[in-house]
């Protein structure tokens, strides 16, 4: 085996745009880059997965089948059978994997993980499908989401992987001049892995989520277990498979890389977590779990947990492209994005807008309005707010409607023209005063907006810093045409290490974060310990060892 | 400012090196290399600090003065007097000189901080004897531990850091083909540091141990405390006055980097420790309050504690070089160096010596003899061993002769021409069985040598690994003549993230580490989890924050 050459030039590209950061895609985001009729074959492919056992996995005797995964679209469970595993067995079959998958070049190990990313490429069709019936995006983010934006954040860290592991040269001679004479050493420096990665997907981005993890970890030479949301398996069943696939075919252990599927009325997340061979855990989801998976001795952990993500408005050069950016970015996918915005600032005293003057109220007004459009224009909410994964998602929204905010926007049921059972609500939108903290200081996860009336945008920024300081965040979203105004948000909000992304407006979405140029998580505030493709996520998974001997 | 041309080369040689990892130093190890009667000079300039207030840091207003140094050489008081602080005060001069450090562009902050290093080099010669009489390092060794080298790892540390700050770019145009139209955004990455930093010095490598924390932590925009050892304040309190004058003299404040010195009956390191403005923390010292540093929450803690390193002797060439070598390893600074061998490994059944067999008993014996060859030999003994630094040291090897083992080699007292008074001893040697574990699992720090009776060298191999899985280890020094078993003990030791030193004879030994190019620790057992200079050392030091804005 070597690094082909058509693999090692989709490597350094992406070497080439980590370091450049300007945009780069090696997947592209069109599903028709992938084929005119890809989808209809691939929905065809999703369907013939319902009702059936998942056999692709080469994970030999599993101890039970498992199957939980409902359509959020159709309501109806999916019945896909998985196999399901001792734990013990998996870490066991983990560790063994890994003594040869360690010992394999890194040169090797791109050429079979690069390799995994291109099969995977050729199945991003019915990977939107499986997304779509498991998380409720709508068809195009589970295309994108799951497909080219994966496989480029998956590639992404495994391209920096590779560079920290080539960073220093395997062997040298080390020639000290003495005087008279020279001491002459031959070193060797080797990156030693860690040890068994655990990767904890979550049910709303399933592989994006969790692939940066999974191709840090073996690439830098770890034994990965994926351990899924049981509501959310089959799209990264599928990328496991042919994860698997690519090792079997150059004659490595499939077992590498495995999945290691539960039931919710049986979780085996924390044994896996504190079983003393897994040393690298990668975890998306909750706080809660979150803090526990940090608080865990002698393993190293990165984070992506949750935020209130804030938005400070205080002056824009046209209020409608603002409204119709923001009214966007808290509807895509129901506001069940990890950098949806969610809290959004206004002073009492009103804005700028151009060169007039706006009340407080006529800017609330404005963006009830922006939502509202998108609520009730049919073609637009569907496809927009795809629908909500978790029937809980459903009770939050409910139980705002109690709170002490005043309701601007009721949420309301949303029809899908397909799907006449879809889990599908428009955004409620609640308006609160800067002392409800005990309300906004808390993330709402789902499609829910809390406008928060501040004494002036001084105010804004110190709620937005607060929030981020206490609770973490993964965006602010700023509007301000004053320079010294945006300096100072900037200032203010990288000092909790919040990203600010600046009056945005037009076709880009403060929710999106793109591979080889935005860093997802910034690691310093409590949203997350980690980021991807930050050095340090790849850096933290191996350990230098020189070796030295007389030459 | 700027980076100066005389400084860029330095900073450029030393980012080389670091990639290059062959034999690289910016500060000759000669003391001659720095003026012919630099000794001299440095004994007046040292002799003048003696029974005076240190006067030179531009920290004011302290609350008391304290002195606590004794010489091992003499055993008498130093008698010098450094300003003390409030912890408050100290903390708050730091975050509020910090605010400031920040901005400073990394290309200034390397300017200032190089010509520290400049400044410091000028010194070298008084920092040797303020060692010396503060750590019992003979003179050879507290120069070149304390200058040349020191520095030389200050100076890795901060050429790695400053190679990560620029890793990215500053300012990007992000130009993303939507088809008809380019969403374009220009997006700003920032290195945004953690906090305070503080750096917690021990009493027998102050400076050497000390520096690559600060140097990281200065480098990548933090401020820094040193919290030096009572009875070794003087070598780094010359280290820091030197860097607070290249800060004053550029119009920085010089309070980025203070010493905070405290007295043994009123430490102040828990207090600097849980200071919630402090972030970053350096120690080097025991295992009991590193494992409590290590444990501090929301804290990013770099250590080094203590380990046990094995030595594991299979085959040799040619035993009287063996012998010669780890006889001066163990002796070298009486034992007292974190690298130094503690644990000889010896099997039963004898070993090779190029194609003759010799017995446990002969090979036991001429480690003996080689041992007692030092102590024996008055000219060498006493440069070589130096002095005790801590009275307890002579306690832990009083105590060990009423251990289980036998005393191959007792500790006598050795004569120091130039100081009579010298609180120093050669080796104990002691014998034990490899069921001895209860002894030989702990770091018995001193000139102690203990030598293990194994079944064979895969129990040796199988020990040390244990020991340093267990109980950490930053050394391992092995023998052996055969391929097989070399590779095996190389595997097995990496395997717990030791380094091993494969038949090192001649004019190099196990317990040095050479800036840019050995790894100082690995980080990946109890030893510490730390390693100078990995990139893992800088990054954790800082967060990446990027911002956008519509172009």
């Amino acid at each position: 085996m070597a690094l082909s050459s058509n693999y090692k030039s989709i490597l350094d590209n992406a070497i080439k745009a980590i370091h450049e950061r300007t945009f780069f895609a090696q997947y592209p985001e069109h599903p028709k880059a992938y084929g005119e009729d890809g989808a209809s074959k691939g929905l065809e492919i999703f369907s013939a997965y319902l009702n059936n056992e998942f056999k692709e996995l080469q994970q030999e005797n599993p101890s039970a089948w498992v199957s939980e995964e409902v359509s959020p679209f159709t309501q109806e469970k999916l019945e896909i059978q998985y196999p399901a595993f001792d734990v013990e067995k998996t870490v066991i079959r983990s560790a063994r994997a890994m003594n040869a998958w360690k010992n394999v070049s890194v040169d090797d190990r791109a050429e079979v993980l690069i390799d995994s990313l291109e099969r995977i490429a050729k199945r991003f069709n019915e990977i939107a499908f499986a997304t779509m019936h498991t998380t409720g995006q709508a068809f195009m983010m589970s295309f994108q989401a799951s497909g080219p934006h994966a496989n480029d954040r998956a590639l992404e860290s495994l391209a920096m992987a590779y560079e920290e592991l080539t960073r220093f040269p395997q062997n040298v001679t080390w020639d000290k001049p003495m005087g008279k004479f020279n001491v002459v050493l031959e070193k060797q420096f080797k990156a030693i892995p860690k040890g068994v990665g655990l990767v904890i997907g979550c049910s709303t981005f399933p592989i994006w989520n969790s692939v940066p993890g999974m191709y840090a970890s073996l690439m830098t030479g770890n034994a990965v277990i994926v351990k899924p949301h049981p509501k959310a398996v089959l799209p990264i069943a599928i990328v496991v498979a042919e994860i698997q696939k690519a090792l079997s075919e150059k004659g490595l252990d499939p077992l590498t890389c495995q999945l290691a599927v539960d039931a919710s009325d049986k979780l085996i997340t924390k044994e896996l977590c504190e079983h003393p061979l897994v040393k690298l855990i990668d975890y998306t989801g909750g706080s809660t779990f979150g803090s526990y998976v940090e608080g865990l001795k002698d393993k190293v952990v990165f984070t992506e947990k949750a935020g209130v993500n804030s938005v400070i408005i205080d002056s824009v050069a046209d209020i409608n492209a603002v409204v119709q950016n923001l009214s966007f970015a808290v509807s895509l996918y129901s506001g069940q994005m990890c950098t949806a915005p969610q809290n959004f600032f206004i002073p009492a005293t009103g804005i700028k807008n151009g060169d007039a003057h706006m009340t407080y109220e006529e800017v609330v007004a404005a963006f009830k309005e922006g939502i509202a459009g998108i609520a009730n224009n049919p073609k637009m909410a569907a496809g927009t707010y795809g629908a909500v994964q978790n029937e809980l998602t459903l009770k939050r929204v409910n139980s705002l409607r109690k709170m002490d905010g005043v309701v601007l926007l009721d949420s309301q049921n949303v029809a899908h023209a397909d799907f006449p059972n879809a889990r599908s609500i428009s955004p409620i939108v609640l308006e609160l005063d800067s002392k409800d903290f005990g309300i906004y200081e808390n993330e709402l996860f789902g499609p829910i907006v809390l406008i928060i009336k501040t004494k002036d945008t001084d105010e804004s920024i110190q709620l937005a810093k607060d929030m981020t300081q206490k609770h973490g965040a993964i965006t602010c979203a700023a509007y301000s045409t004053d320079a010294n105004t945006s300096n100072k948000i900037i200032e203010e909000m990288e000092s909790v290490y919040a990203p600010v992304s600046l009056n945005l407006v037009g076709m880009i979405w403060v929710n999106q974060h793109a591979a080889f140029s935005d860093f997802h998580v910034t690691g310093g505030n409590p949203a997350g310990n980690a980021s991807f493709t930050n050095p340090e996520y790849v850096c933290k998974r191996f350990v230098w060892v020189g070796h030295r001997r007389i030459a």
